[in-house]
């Protein structure tokens, strides 16, 4: 066996890697990072970029223009439609939200249909603690009832959506099997395993080895590290045969500590695939991989 | 090494094991199940019997004289005078409800001071699903806070009732982490693995060992089966040099398919630990491994 | 997920187990343990048993008549008869031997045409170490290069006989790779995984998971657990989904420590059987599961 | 919990990474890579070239000036003085041989004293297959029996010299424990883990983590990956918070395929080990982090 057939690469593609740019995401602003795309102008010219540096896909959270979040129909269609002027990324929308109701995220994907978009598939606690102020930063019940989850995942089968399962801890892999049993789902599925957020798995690569086991055989998946984690994350979902997201929405930070832009994340999680003996994928390759026709 | 010396077995004793009973649960009724106990009396037999069959502990639930679920502190009291007056077996009241606030489910800890309580660690979904009928039974959030958490250890810490640290999934494993940086809790601890309800981590021997790997090194560990799962979890806690839980709270059923009592199935669990070499702690025992006087 | 559908059970089936009972063995002798039976009528006397206590297959070493180790066809011959005379049990001989070449252990398999034969995959230090003495018992390198397995392997597929692939580290399974590869070896595979031999894989149920997941997914497994720690392994493998072996080769003693004959360790593991909800399979049961037919 | 103190980093060093350099190996030839370094001369210019590029230990196999191996105790004096004379690269000298006696390989360890010297710590099967003609390459047992290894240590042990314990399957992990309790070995002690060679562990990140969970917490290890799959072990292993081998010894190649110095091969590990965020140890750090004085 070489490192390339291992078990663990699943669905995957052992030669070549997916890489996703999640560009926006809802919590941080340019006070923070003057690299974070709001406009649909914006955001496009980062995907652009992004698929120029190696990446497949844009995931993708809408932003006012002075960088709220926002759930309008219209501003996701103006971004899809940026996108679509410029490059030939696959565009995947996020629906998770604070405080929206679960009907208004469901409707822009119901109405742009993007090629992917992100599913929750459970509840936990998310939250972030201070070691050295020794107090919790925040703290949250992140609620996603089966209920919930059906309703979302109803929908983007009825719009030719692929739902993007996200999972935060073990639990979440396994909620998987009552809505495959009952046709809510079906094979090829994708996942994405999300460790690190406090409330769910943590993050090591002992973690992350026990996730993809609990994974069906034939699922594609990346792994989601959250801040700095997420080259070392990254770096061993490569050498398993995984796909990585990257991107503003996750990290700001290249691993030496300097704040970068979409664009050069991107360039370098292109590098660390590399790295490893595998390619970035084209959003074409990426396509055929994923099964989205199917 | 020796199956006896095992990394698994943690700080348990790889010789003895430690049968928890729980005796009531809040859920089931007479008309599912007629050995169910609800009266202070009952319960106290029960536990007496219990003990006599190799439990060292007994995990209660009061309950009135219908078999309603309650939280009064004089309940609670007399259960726990009834069951000294009978036997030494060690005391552990559940905190676990649906509709009650948590100062409910504190006060009687506080007021009582139980050996231990139970804690839950963490939010999941709970839900269970019928592969027959292919639809959802029942779709819940179980929701536990951090900072609910804390209000619960807090409280315990102060009454000297050493916590039972329920754990549903990796990821309220890891929730232990903050609490013991920031001395909410500290060593030695304990730790019950529910394995097997939908919206956790699923019930098998391979998450099992995933879930034990977890846990710092001196903790104390026992296995929840719930339905009749638990038989076969037991079996591979055991052998890991786990500890177990049994009782009609978790499951009505011995292996063979047979509906029992409490010291029915405390009495196979006995026979469980007896066939993988072990033996049954006393209460005694119990309460040296456990350091509960620590 | 119910525990009797975990992964790990493979190929097996999750409601029934297989238990094999090693018989004689060919190291330890009746100045050890005086039920260990010599002739073949001793052998089938005990197989009988076995078989009317829950065994499925018996696992045969020839000896004479003073116990000492025997690769003479004839006396394979005359077992194999007086086995088939008394009961249905399905034979396994070993093929194993300290000083004997390949071709005479070949000999027999080859002549009598036994349903199943054990092949050894791999090389390993094969010691044993007293902690109490600090000092190794025995020290020996237990040698099987590709090129034996080979010989083994044709010479079984040419007879008929189902090769039992013992593995006794992680690089014995993947040993099996190549074999399939050139044909060598076709499924469906049977494993043994033997834990606990100084030199190879340590006896823990967290290397018994990691052994299993080695294995391809319509294996056949069942475990074989060296001295007393047998039971806890046993178990831990019928938790998991597995077959066991048992029998005086492997163990003289009941978990409560009393020394025993193969039809009483037998009886012990279809209690242990029956305690994780599972019930021991017959011969014919067993010749459908392994599909021996294929 | 941050990926930088995940269990698996052990004994390691979270932030710092120590590379190793197998400079020359016994088995290639410059037919096959014009880079080889052969003598003394040559070995410790591309020692010393290896420690500007990040290396902080040079493992070594002596050569003739034709390039076959040589136990010439008066070449390892003047390979280790050579690289004295040019750099404060730490020493490792090789022990392992095909066709010369335990003594031999023993002698120059005893007489030059480098700071480690490689030790195997068990036997299997040592092969190499190709698949596309479906044979054999070769088929070796790499016999290594607890005399010898005992042999090897206690001769170590009295020269000040760490042996480096190479695993290269889950038993040989294994086989350290009766070392430690008789004495023969004590802590802090230092590991190679091995993947890929047939006979042992396959080459995949699920049996990484495996080999890293067998390990005492102290310990300190590294992986070794054998043919361009290196590059992918490595990658894992650095996530995981171990140290990694390079070098012409096991890997000609970069990940693009281009074949490389000693130098090239170095320098593309450290890029790995910063892309993860830590950096290349400097042969004072890893003296000091592997506890080489005590
Ligand atoms: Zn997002
Ligand atoms: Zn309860
Ligand atoms: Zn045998
Ligand atoms: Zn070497």
């Amino acid at each position: 066996m070489t490192i390339t057939d291992q078990p663990s690469t699943k669905g995957n593609d052992p030669e070549t890697a997916i890489i996703s740019a999640a560009l926006t995401g809802a919590l941080t602003t340019r006070d923070q990072c003057t690299a974070i795309p709001y406009t649909p102008e914006e955001i496009a010219e980062d995907a652009a970029a992004a698929r120029e540096a190696g990446a497949a896909i844009a995931h993708i959270h809408a932003r006012t223009e002075n960088g709220s979040p926002t759930y309008d129909t219209d501003v996701y269609q103006e971004i899809h439609d940026e996108i679509r002027d410029r490059t030939d990324i696959l565009i995947n929308f996020s629906t998770g939200a604070l405080h929206a109701p679960p009907e208004d995220r469901i409707e822009y994907v119901r109405a742009v249909q993007p090629d992917i978009a992100a599913l929750n598939m459970g509840s936990m606690n998310y939250a972030k603690y201070s070691e050295s102020r020794e107090e919790f930063v925040f703290d949250m019940v992140f609620e996603n009832s089966f209920g919930e989850i059906r309703q979302f995942v109803t929908a983007m089968e009825k719009a030719g959506v692929r739902p993007e399962l996200e999972c935060f801890d073990t639990g979440h892999v396994g909620n998987v099997r009552p809505l495959l049993q009952n046709g809510n789902l079906s094979h090829p599925l994708q996942f994405s395993l999300i460790l690190g957020v406090l409330g769910g798995i943590p993050a090591t690569i002992e973690n992350l080895t026990h996730q993809v086991r609990q994974l069906p055989e034939n699922a594609n998946w990346q792994v989601i590290g959250i801040s700095r984690d997420q080259w070392a994350l990254a770096a061993g979902a490569l050498a398993m045969g995984g796909n990585v997201r990257v991107g503003l929405e996750d990290n700001f930070y290249l691993p030496s500590g300097e704040m970068a832009t979409n664009a050069e994340l991107v360039e370098q999680a292109a590098q660390l695939t590399r790295n490893v003996g595998r390619k970035p994928a084209t959003p074409e390759e990426a396509h055929e991989i994923m099964g989205l026709d199917r």
